[in-house]
């Protein structure tokens, strides 16, 4: 089979890892630091996780470790959406546990947790390993998204578990997997399952940082390789100067890419999903906005720009989704008169008389592809499906009527024509940059040694990220810390809190200090192809929301 | 500003150059070998190009140049669609023009030819182009798609070009701009201007190719963006194992782009414009072919794969060309009456009915979507707008239909997910590839060299492009030499032949032996984004379709 020439290359990269963990493995150890609350609603999930709660934070230094050496059988799973770094944090968790003990073996869960559940498996050995480092993907095991919840599920679990002798498990993956190796961690000490479980934080959409956790892993190659095509867009409509394009990125439930791909970029505009929800901003004070600007650049005879939107922008505007709340209660209610319109027209016209005035409103200014999706597709549950807009169309589209609008009324006299982009796919599964290789080794790495000294209901965590990777400080998490009950389907659960973009940090901050010269001026930024050789300041330059974040702060 | 640090880098890149044009400029010139015919109807293309028909190709070697180091006015425009290097060939140019006299001068004509035409213009000097050096994009003067056609455009122009005492003007881009460049040489010699005029052969698309022109500029750097692209993808595809991509790549008259990309990628599938039209496809047997296809794999247990569509793709479907032609033309008969029926629905079957029995097969089956794409929108001249067709999901929702036919049929059980994509602006304005660095300054200079040995009426020329690039060989090539009679709007014109994708060629022999083996297996390459520093193998790495060509001519 042919492999490209960097994949070949790329296989050869040697991860560089935190000065700390390149001492003799048998010479680190973790070091209890403060002990812990959780971010919310501490005496309901100290109730739900009574033998993980309040564990302390850890970091690893120098010092005897007694966990070393032993011959030992770790799993490991890879859950969710594809990021790049998987296949390192693997690396690191076999080299570090080859280095322990040359006989331990590393058993991979294949397609994620249903692969633990079905006992469906691989071992993973050093030669495998060789066609796998420093790539992009989830190829190496695959990933799933199912979660092991029952009590059913659970036992199934531990009997796998200990068919293959297995004493500690590593679950890479976001949010929702984190808070799943919680519950198992918990629920195999409650049973005395002599298994460790450990997590790592992986997602593209940046959504699982807080205090203690800087980024999730892949966020920085998926917005570098975002930021090259945004960056190449822009150059192409300053080139041209004759389309506005409206480019939406992946990240439905909180805008860090859109933002990051902003900062790095510079375009004219950048919605943050957060913003819009806290400003109680309407569909048409959105679309608004970004008619100023359209008609402030074409008054400088700039008949061109680039707009930034995030996957999940729509969800975030009050009205919109109070509107979906209607459409999903009310025509659940008439579903029979309903499913006999067989046309389009027809269901939008009686969808529009089942809404109050004021969401009517907002319906009927919908442009008419929108208000068709809205009506023909239901998912299996009856309700509307919202993630099947084009918000990127849907919004140049409302941008393109409000144009002609103030073309008929005089007040706007250029051109508008648009091309819409959606970057997703392109960069789940990218090769990871050296910053994402590193940081991913050094994941797996760390987990070792958080399993090597007897540690479960730990997250892998490497802190000060902004700086050399010399200096980068690994350590542990107790999951519980970053827990908080939340609505799910209606029933209250434990579950690691998603991070939106914080309106007030400095990242968001920088960019509402910079958007208005930004938005009139053209200041696009192009940074390029992820570079793998080649100056330091430009292969190794850190994740702008992580570099601003951390600079400030010293 | 802020100037992304790869592009600050990127500024101080020495383009490498062939090894004869490193020699002092007053040391090298032309030498004529063999005379030319055109390529096609040669009595008339004579006719048309009396003064410029027939003269001889030239090769750049060692020898005393009579003609350097007299001070003199270039001008220079960009026309047509950006590619990357655009702004390297003024750099070649620029500096050639200055070792051979400092106190020669090159305008630019800002926005294509019609700066030409209008007289806006700027100088090109060092300290700007300093800021343009190895980027992509045509921003350093613009580009335009007009044409210099008429007699009072030719009179209007060779005034601006006296005006500004301009002796040799250098034209960048496709073929239409140098059938042009033709117009111009002939006509001012003609007219006895004194102006001697170059082209240079510059298009993503790749159709501005021949036996003497290896490869356009921009090629090499936007294929291997959307290369990296598509990579990333099937690897996407491969992790996740649920989903279909059809991508749509830039190209509309020829598959260079497709091709190029398969030969990288190896992706499942791949369509051919240029074979679909030799083996008088129907949309049947297109849409059938990747079904079966999508059987196959998914009775191997693989519910995904990877289809890569050139633009144009439909317009190579000899019945969906005819479809076209009799909607164009009968809609026109009936236009008052169309355009009273508002809904699509009415359009459609009134349309329907217009049709003769064999092409109303082929308008019903197409998608829904498509047949209200078709009737609704036409462009200012009437006719049906093709490249207002999503042809990537007009293709994934007719093999969507015919797999729930199939399912239907009981003869297959897999599912089959599709995601739709388009890549083109992405590459247009990428950095240029180290090839293109070199290939374009190259070109630059070399386009002074023909003017200061007195050429007109040439194409500047790089060949042996597949080897190192000192061993490069710089020459030109008279324009007439490519040209051919065709029909443009009714009336016979002298053109540059377009290049289609020579089936009976090695790239394509080469695709079509292995694309059994692709289809089936799972063979994705995956290239990753263009790299700039590191192994020599990988930064300047020949485009496949170059290398195939020429490595097998050996």
């Amino acid at each position: 089979m042919d492999i490209s020439k960097l994949q070949k290359a790329r296989y050869d990269y040697k991860p560089k890892m935190p000065k700390i963990l390149l001492s003799d493995i048998a010479c680190i150890k973790t070091y209890d630091e403060e002990s812990t609350e959780s971010i919310g609603d501490q005496a309901q999930i100290k109730k739900l996780f009574p033998r993980t709660y309040g564990m302390s934070e850890v970091t690893i230094r120098r010092g005897k470790s007694a966990g070393t050496g032993k011959e030992i059988n770790i799993g490991v799973i890879l859950s969710g959406g594809q990021a790049p770094g998987g296949h390192n944090v693997i690396a690191g968790l076999y080299d570090a546990m080859h280095k322990s003990n040359i006989d331990s073996h590393l058993i991979g869960f294949k397609g994620g947790p249903s692969g633990l559940l079905n006992d469906r498996w691989m071992e993973i050995t050093q030669p495998l390993l060789e066609y796998y480092r420093n790539t992009g993907g989830f190829d190496i095991i695959g990933s799933g998204r199912d979660k092991i919840e029952t009590e059913a599920q659970i036992a199934q679990c531990e009997k796998v578990l200990q068919k293959h002798e297995i004493s500690a498990l590593v679950i890479i993956g976001g949010d929702d997997s984190n808070t799943n190796a919680a519950v198992l961690a918990e629920q195999f000490a409650e049973h005395k399952v002599p298994v460790q479980v450990i997590g790592c934080p992986k997602t593209i959409d940046g959504d699982l940082r807080n205090d203690k956790v800087e980024l999730p892993f892949g966020f920085d190659t998926a917005t570098k390789t975002y930021s090259e095509l945004v960056g190449n867009i822009e150059r192409d409509a300053n080139s041209s100067r004759k389309y506005w394009h409206f480019i939406k990125l992946m990240g439905r439930s909180a805008s860090h890419i859109a933002l990051e791909c902003a900062l790095e970029c510079q375009p004219n505009i950048a919605l943050i999903g957060e913003e819009i929800q806290a400003e109680k901003m309407t569909f048409q004070m959105v679309v608004r906005h970004i008619a100023d600007v359209v008609a402030t650049r074409a008054a400088r005879g700039n008949n061109f720009g680039v707009v930034l939107i995030p996957e999940g922008v729509i969800e975030f505007i009050p009205e919109f989704q109070s509107l979906i709340n209607e459409m999903n209660e009310r025509i659940a209610q008439k579903e029979q008169e309903i499913s006999k319109l067989a046309s389009s027209k027809e269901r939008i016209a009686f969808v529009s008389k089942l809404l109050t005035p004021e969401h009517c409103k907002v319906f009927i200014q919908l442009p008419g592809f929108v208000q068709e999706e809205l009506v023909m597709d239901r998912d299996p549950h009856g309700n509307v499906q919202v993630s099947k807009i084009e918000t990127e169309k849907l919004i140049a589209e409302m941008v393109d009527i409000e144009m002609a609008k103030r073309k008929k009324a005089g007040c706007y006299r250029g051109s508008f024509n648009y091309q819409t982009h959606f970057f997703g796919y392109e960069g789940r599964c990218a090769f990871p940059s050296n910053f994402d290789a590193n940081y991913c080794y050094s994941l797996g790495y760390t987990s070792f040694v958080l399993i090597a000294n007897g540690l479960s209901g730990y997250m892998a965590s490497i802190g000060n990220l902004h700086d050399y990777v010399d200096n980068w400080q690994p350590g542990g998490i107790p999951l519980t810390m970053m827990m908080d009950m939340e609505e799910r389907m209606g029933v209250m659960k434990p579950v690691i809190r998603k991070a939106l973009v914080d309106l007030n940090g400095i990242p968001f901050q920088f960019f509402k200090a910079h958007r208005d010269q930004w938005e009139i001026e053209t200041c696009y930024n192009n940074p390029g192809p992820i570079q793998y050789w080649g100056p330091e300041n430009i292969t190794d330059r850190p994740t702008k929301t992580v570099w601003l974040e951390q600079m400030h702060h010293e």
